[in-house]
């Protein structure tokens, strides 16, 4: 069967200085109409650094689980189409200070397709050389080194809950990167 | 370094059917002032079914990226505060048509921290039994019986995508329960 839903209206709802939502009528596959209202994102990437038997990680509140949260390091695209490894690259620097010499692609992740276009690009990152942070101005956070067989055990025992992370954490060891 | 953000005032900038959208102004913790922009979600429930060596996984149309998703079966709250077992017996039901006697809590996942509150609640379900699916009327779904190897393999080569559901392996093979 095809499952595909036909766009027949689109409609701007919100456009604010992170979020751009849309609404839109669609034609479901039995032919009847509904309504679809999505959140329109420019793509991410994350990446998980790892030195010896270590991983790095960046602890920042988030506002919308009014909570701090242990996340590898992360960052949207400047624009729609930017190279997911120069974005990466970017982010890496702005969030641990560091510069990676290998950069291995654990393929991409869709964080909510219910009601969001999101692309998470994730890279698994070695061989790192220490430069300096710079953060972005609202960008508060504290980085991390913990021991991967810690990081596993948090990741089970639900310490570290954020999907990205555990998505490049499952990839890697499923490539036995760690 | 205390990182809280402090709301100091609060919108709704977009209610629509499934999306509110919200906009705060917050106190960072330099001092100085800056806006928020969230989705409000009711939290959501999602569950590995596991038979013998295969998993049961469905394939439905994601409008927010014009494409077919193969997931794990997952619902949203009917409201929030709902139970997160009553949630997944239900959505299990509908999703697959099987009630399951085992149900194994894997924690939980923020899947956009940066700009929603989506919880969604992981479990791995065993001792499957059929009864019937009855999926909501604008939901059109299929069914895929997966062998846990292959399983594994799509996750690894990027053909399982969805967050929640590579969430869901890695916490049930940390356990060791697949």
């Amino acid at each position: 069967m095809d499952l595909t839903e036909i766009p027949i209206n689109e409609e701007k709802v919100f456009t604010g200085r992170l979020l751009d939502v849309r609404k839109y009528t669609v034609k479901l596959p039995n032919g009847k109409e509904s309504t679809r209202e999505i959140v329109v994102h420019p793509g991410a990437v994350a990446m998980l650094p790892v030195e010896d038997d270590y991983v790095y990680l960046v602890e920042q509140y988030r506002f919308p689980i009014s909570q701090t949260l242990l996340e590898v390091p992360a960052g949207k695209f400047d624009e729609p189409g930017e190279e997911p490894l120069e974005c990466g690259k970017r982010e890496l620097e702005e969030e641990i200070g560091k510069t990676a010499e290998k950069w291995i692609y654990l393929g991409y992740i869709h964080t909510t397709p219910g009601f969001s276009n999101e692309v998470i690009h994730l890279y698994l990152v070695k061989d790192l050389k220490t430069t300096q942070t710079n953060p972005d101005e609202d960008e508060f956070l504290e980085i991390k080194k913990i021991k991967i067989k810690e990081f596993e055990k948090m990741i089970l025992e639900n310490k570290i809950t954020d999907a990205k992370t555990i998505a490049c954490y499952s990839r890697a060891k499923l490539l036995g990167e760690i």
